[in-house]
């Protein structure tokens, strides 16, 4: 079968001819429809995150796919079942007390897997296996648009764990900062869209796409080389949520001052070392004095998932169809890979197969 | 009546003589029993915190209040109740949307005064008044421990808002470091014996009766100067909860290192300004990929305030005892504000009464 990945000393995306994976026992096998590309893949393809499984030379890239069972094998699923895969796997010597309780999002790092990202292959091929207990069902008329699920159950995790902070008091979000106007940032605007006064603040000149889709959905653009996250309360107002997805390290500092009293920025950047100054007798004073709180949050699970159905089918109307730009097929992959979008790409997508009967 | 007091332009505390306050509508007028000494009220005399009422030349200090309703005037209280005040009040010019909420714990600092802190005389007086909204029932038999309440039920917020952070995941918490061994460090260690492993920091030579109780409460003392907050995690264990009240701006950003992936420090501690340099990608990514949590949290309100009666009744058996260091007759007020202890000094309070029938 074909496939799309990284090999050892080469660079860039490549088209793979792998052998068509078997299911073993407690495994479906899964005919791949559309597999997503984000940022993540961007940094795997450049050598910046996660590495190559244990003892081989490639690793098949994506983690955010939808497919179609065809064997299901000794699982409880059937042929035809629409299914989205989650992305953390046990590490071969084992599993662990995480997966054990179904909480491998939070696991430490050190200790999973990523398919697709670290360690184990993705799901960017014309088939692939996975054991039962990582595939949610997608409802069918919910399969071409299946591939958002992963990244809206990154969103849901964090926002989950960032209402959960505020749980014990009265909190909206009815403000909203997303810092990043990427693929991630303009999801989770549009999550939020319905409830909330949303800004999102990006370092993208006019014309683009996500400017436009931002506005749509009733949004401020912040144009941070106008409005650095500092000076951001001043110009506009404190917010009750921040939800960073830069992964510019001085946000997590910054974002202190954008939250009101009683608000919680959620972060999901993964920064590189970077040692600079800060004040942070006054942002350690900001946080107490202002009951204010930081959440990390990273990846996601079943749970997340399944509120990511819900929330596919109540997302803002339009909002999809103008947020995924491009949809290509396998064959042509580079184009979903392509840098320097001309203002024109928001979220794009590789497809290796259309949901009908056969 | 006698008060315990700073004065604009003198220094250290200095015993008042004042009228007896009236109650307004709405008010009781209640005879003070205890009151409790703490590193804020030392602040407050060192005029590093907090500021007189408007207007005024004095300030009445003390927050940490017991005492036994005399006039019940208006409200539904009775003779002989006995109630520990709340702490913030609304400013001058008419209440906020906090107060008419009951969380006026979670409002801007800004917005509120604090008795005995900021703008508005304390309780540390033979009589005070207060709105019946704001006096929390004490059961008569804690009335001696009354003054306790104050800074149990600060502990009880801050470890509620920690345990609202972890309400989505499994969480304990089993382990956990309080950073901090003075009066407030002592207690939370005290609060949470029973069902973690308890580490608590400081910098104090032996013999010291702060350790010999951390000590009899099965607790380990970690000597900052040996095992500082960074080789914590190495020279012991991660720990799933931190609790923050050392006012050290460094141990914000240090205590990530400390936390267990999974894990949320609660921060207490109010420094103030101090610049200096973090490696804030490695903070950024360390929160991120070990979803670990921030949580700053100030004052309490009245929920915690009748959590901390609870609490009161289930401490560990003893450990009061040992604790409540000296109880000074309020015209030997300034021993119970003595610094250069000798090793010997944990918490005192000052006495203007006893719970007896009159």
């Amino acid at each position: 079968m074909h496939a799309i990945g990284i090999e050892r000393g080469k660079t860039g995306p490549r088209l793979l001819e792998l052998p068509r994976p078997e299911p073993a026992p407690g495994e479906a096998l899964v005919r791949t429809l559309r597999v997503g590309v984000d940022g993540t893949d961007h940094e795997v393809v450049e050598g910046g995150h996660g590495g190559f499984p244990a003892g081989e030379d490639h690793l098949v890239l994506g983690h955010e796919a939808v497919g179609v069972v065809v064997e299901p094998n000794d699982t409880d699923l059937a042929a035809g079942d629409v299914v989205a895969p989650t992305v953390r796997r046990p590490p071969p010597d084992g599993s662990n007390t995480y997966f054990e309780r179904g909480e491998a999002d939070m696991a430490s790092p050190e200790a999973i897997l990523e398919r697709g990202i670290d360690g184990a292959h993705g799901f960017m091929s014309e088939y692939f296996t996975s054991p039962e207990e990582y595939l949610v069902s997608v409802p069918a008329e919910l399969a071409a648009l299946g591939f958002l699920l992963e990244p809206l159950s990154v969103s849901e995790k964090a926002l989950e764990l960032a209402a959960a902070a505020r749980s014990t008091v009265t909190w909206g979000p009815d403000t909203a900062l997303v810092l990043g106007n990427g693929s991630l940032g303009l999801l989770t605007a549009a999550m939020l869209a319905d409830e909330a006064t949303v800004y999102c603040l990006g370092r993208t000149d006019r014309p683009h796409a996500s400017i436009d889709l931002l506005e749509a959905l009733g949004a401020t653009y912040v144009d941070s080389r106008e409005t650095p996250v500092p000076e951001f309360a001043a110009a506009h107002e404190p917010v009750e949520l921040v939800y960073e997805a830069t992964g510019h390290a001085k946000h997590a500092f910054e974002c202190i001052d954008a939250l009101a009293p009683g608000g919680v920025a959620a972060l999901l950047g993964v920064p590189g070392d970077w040692t600079f100054e800060v004040n942070g007798g006054r942002l350690h004073r900001e946080l107490v004095m202002g009951n204010r709180a930081l959440v990390g949050s990273v990846n996601s699970g079943p749970r997340h998932f399944r509120a990511a159905v819900d929330r596919l089918r109540t997302l803002p109307d339009g909002f999809v169809d103008d947020y995924v730009t491009d949809v290509v097929p396998y064959e042509s992959f580079e184009r979903a890979f392509a840098d320097g979008d001309g203002g024109t790409v928001i979220k794009t997508a590789v497809e290796f197969d259309t949901h009908e009967e056969r």
